[in-house]
């Protein structure tokens, strides 16, 4: 038996952790992507717990950088970036409610050289931004375009491949009343570029509002800790995910489980902050649901927690704080 | 002559800072208050430059709180708190442009006491909070209600007389795709929290989308640098301001002119990247309205700019960094 | 009468506020200066409470910079940077004391231009450095000459003269068993850059080991919030300071007596953990002797308390808190 | 062949990674421990390079805590906390040159039950510190006592055995002219609490000051990413190392190898400050010595670096930024 049928997700799914109806949305059904997280677009889809999308997502230019002579800074259109599929409304979903994302998969789609990352003025972790306004030069613009394939990877050049290891960049629901950029990872999630936000994974979102909304997008061929320059192997996919509804499973923050460990998400700044929220939200699931005492928790996460640098570049970092499966035991 | 008549925006305003006609927004009139800044709600007044508008402003929680025994944890509901006077569209304005509003007045309305300042849960600068989340106890909630009057101040207690130095917490413009909780500052203003926007000041905004979209509210009767415990002396107010708008002068984040000093606004977290940002943006001011070579302004201000801390407790920090007048010399 | 007979020295000082024996410290009678705070050095003079001493200061740079063609990064050898004179070990100062500090003068030496401000590589508030360590490249060096005078102020050019307003830079007392380098700023005093620590005002500072080892040096003619690029006006000078010793009273970081407030300084990263730290002193003190609960202290200085921004350059930033005399009342 | 044999240190170390004559450092031979990293205490040892030293090592406490009723608010003596062995004195060692420690085995000793964590005031990364200055109540005092075997690993309850996964939590050289408490961690080493300065690594590190004088201390048999209530499960240990020197490779801060990545290691605040720190060290050392492009690193990095967080409750945070051998290729 697999570990996705002991997953919370299929003990307290509406669904039960089963797969429904397939939805599909091209690029054609999918027409405008948005650039916010709200509820005030119109859902591309409209589905039950239990139901599978299948979408073609666009990297997070939309395509629109397609050589290594292109200048980011005259073709991207700030705050026009980062398009996102959806939103996809769940039937019954409600404020209160916990939304799973189980990512069965993510294919790379589009002619090569499909993946593209860059260097844009303003823009990643070791130049000054927009928050850490300096007065020095920016680094000169930079495009890559590379070879991004399932089985043979990502070509970086002559002697150096890296494995395909696709992610989804940006995932969440809708906030309660703001519309926020598709930029932004937050207590909805958003932009997180964690790297286990992954295929095989569960995704546990808030819902913040009748309908969830989720949207996803911006997936990435490959990623550092951090996304150190601010832009991943971005690609094209058809990504492939499955939705499921907890009722009344509040959480404040995005959790996720795959099968070695359960994780919750932190995104602030300071990084410090990122990890301060991220370990007291893991306290406090152990606390809730695996029969911790909350200090001995704290105390037991100093000797074997483990952090996952998600991005150092957005508008808040992410981290995920984690804790084995082996050494948590099971939720309740 | 008034420094006023020498303004930006009397030498820059379509309306040459010249007062037009005066539109009020009593409570009535503004209906329903708002609790994002975005261009997705229904203006409630269509104005021209040179506009004066006569506000009713609610405190920041829309007067939910009356006695010194309520508990704001059970009272609020979040997110729907700092509720904001407009939208206000200002005819003419676009995307680039510089929306300029002077603050005529800041007058306290309502029955005594009017003034309240609280300490809740999870929300303070000396307090664990969502983003700083610790694991320590709360401090226990706390109400005061105070007295505010205009002229004979704030009364803390039998020794203690605070004088009334009002100004609005909260105001800016609509971001140009966002709907942005009014508790955040950014670059488009927000809730700053920053003592300095205050009766005889002028704040300019950035247009970032056709009309503007001016909202405000959140007045303070008195407040120290920080708002230290996250809410000062909140009071309702009849605040009025007059608005005129500078065509072509594309600004990055608030900026802030009085008698004596010319002030940029940064919020951001850590502090010290609201201060980076502030000071940066002072010194593109200064090169390139003020005729300073850029690394000269950088020089000058490490011996004669001031810092003047906002706030140390909202979503974003706000530090305001600024030049005098008579060092600064005259923009062109 | 004046203040200073009513200040927590005049009332608990061993010598009573009163001046005593004068010493003097000659660039001769120092000899060698230092570069690190410790109990290590052998006391370049010993005093007894009420001692007045008039002490020669090197420039941060120790003279080193004298033309404006000169290349800091070629001349300046770090870490021999920011010369202190002392130590001077205070009869009678145990660990858990205070020494007050009262600053009579500070006064330029030395031939015109004796003000230098430089910009120089991996150092300042707006570009990249040793911590916010960047991958852009640094500003060009750059060196600017300043005529100072008491009297006459700084001349920057043609129009602008800033007034002469100095302060101390860095002074504080040994820690227990480290000697931390003069550039840092930290519980026991150091690299403050706080423009309070001014002609008036009276620095407490915690005694952390025998005799105190009060240093000071690193003379500022003028600098604004922050010390921007990281360099104020260095100048030697000729400073004059009186010394005095409340025995049992244990403060945990330095702390400041005008004639009009009382402040607590905060040295730490990230900049609002600096601003925390000061506050949090400020209500410790409030409770501790004049009588506040310490929520009504954390609520009153929501309303009123004052923040002034030292530096933002340095390894830890640092920040003062105040509050009015006329609000705080008097210590017990 | 083991990739020892291949590592740096072989290939430029002055003994070629070759074990040398072997030293010994009881509890006898150490006598006093040290609290502060400086060239000012007197070397217990004095080796040649390839020396071999085995280092019985006391835990954090100097083995105070022994009982989980003690009150380690009333047991500790800050700042006697920390204890290191050393120096030792590494002869032909002179400023600019590194230090390489190869870690051969940590192993426990002492009395069962050995392992020892607290939760004390102002210290942990979920609680209000002296950084993080907060008027919340600290959590209770506890303390845990733990049984740690070689073999049979942790016993944290009865379901859950933690594997004994040992490192060397504090460990450098002399800064040149500080005095820096072993509480601290920096461009030196220090308390770094980083996992992977582990049995089986090569640490280097910059020599300061002549003769290099290391210290190391505070091992851990097991420990999460950030040590999140700041304290590991400290224990004592005999500790073997062998040092080795590369004349003139002068690093900035320390680096590490093991069979399959390398690491440079940044402290700092606010965490970010750390990760970049971190990553710009490697950015360079991949330009200097792989023939890599400063700005083709930095964008692989983006898709393939690696960050292990070490503490986030020191004075300063420690990250490590790692990337995989069989991607970096071989260094010079």
């Amino acid at each position: 038996m697999s570990w996705l049928e002991q997953s919370i997700m299929a003990r307290k799914g509406v669904a039960g952790g089963k797969a429904g109806q397939t939805h599909s949305i091209t690029e054609a059904e999918q027409g405008k992507y948005h650039y916010v997280y709200s509820a005030f677009s119109e859902p591309v889809l409209r589905v039950d717990p239990g139901a599978v999308i299948v979408a073609e997502t666009h990297d997070a230019f939309e395509g629109a950088i397609q050589n290594e002579t292109d200048k980011p800074s005259e073709i991207l259109n700030f705050p026009y970036l980062n398009p996102q599929n959806g939103p996809i409304y769940i039937n019954g979903a409600q404020k209160g409610d916990c939304l799973a994302v189980y990512i069965h998969s993510v294919v790379p789609r589009g002619p090569q050289p499909r993946g593209t990352t860059v260097i844009m003025p303003e823009f990643g972790g070791l130049v000054p931004t927009a928050d850490t306004a300096l007065l020095t030069a920016p680094l000169p613009e930079k495009v890559r375009k590379l070879n991004v394939d399932k089985d043979e990877g990502i070509v970086w050049n002559d002697r150096i491949t890296l494995p395909y290891e696709p992610f989804i960049g940006t995932i969440g629901t809708a906030p309660e009343i703001e519309a926020i950029s598709s930029l932004v990872p937050d207590y909805y999630g958003g932009n997180m570029d964690l790297p286990d936000v992954a295929p095989g994974a569960v995704v546990y979102l808030p819902v913040n509002t009748e309908g969830a909304y989720l949207f996803l997008g911006d997936c990435h061929a490959a990623q550092g800790d951090g996304e150190l320059c601010g832009v991943a192997v971005e690609h094209p996919t058809v990504t492939t995910v499955q939705v499921d509804l907890i009722k009344g499973w509040t959480i404040r923050s995005p959790r996720l489980e795959n099968d070695t460990f359960y994780m919750t998400v932190g995104s602030s700044r300071p990084m410090e902050d990122a990890a301060r929220g991220a370990y007291r939200e893991l306290i406090r699931w152990l606390a809730a649901d695996f029969g911790f005492d909350e200090i001995d928790a704290y105390m037991l996460l100093t000797q074997c927690g483990r952090i996952r640098l998600g991005n150092m570049v957005d508008p808040k970092y992410t981290l995920g704080a984690s804790i084995l499966k082996s050494i948590a035991g099971s939720p309740r």
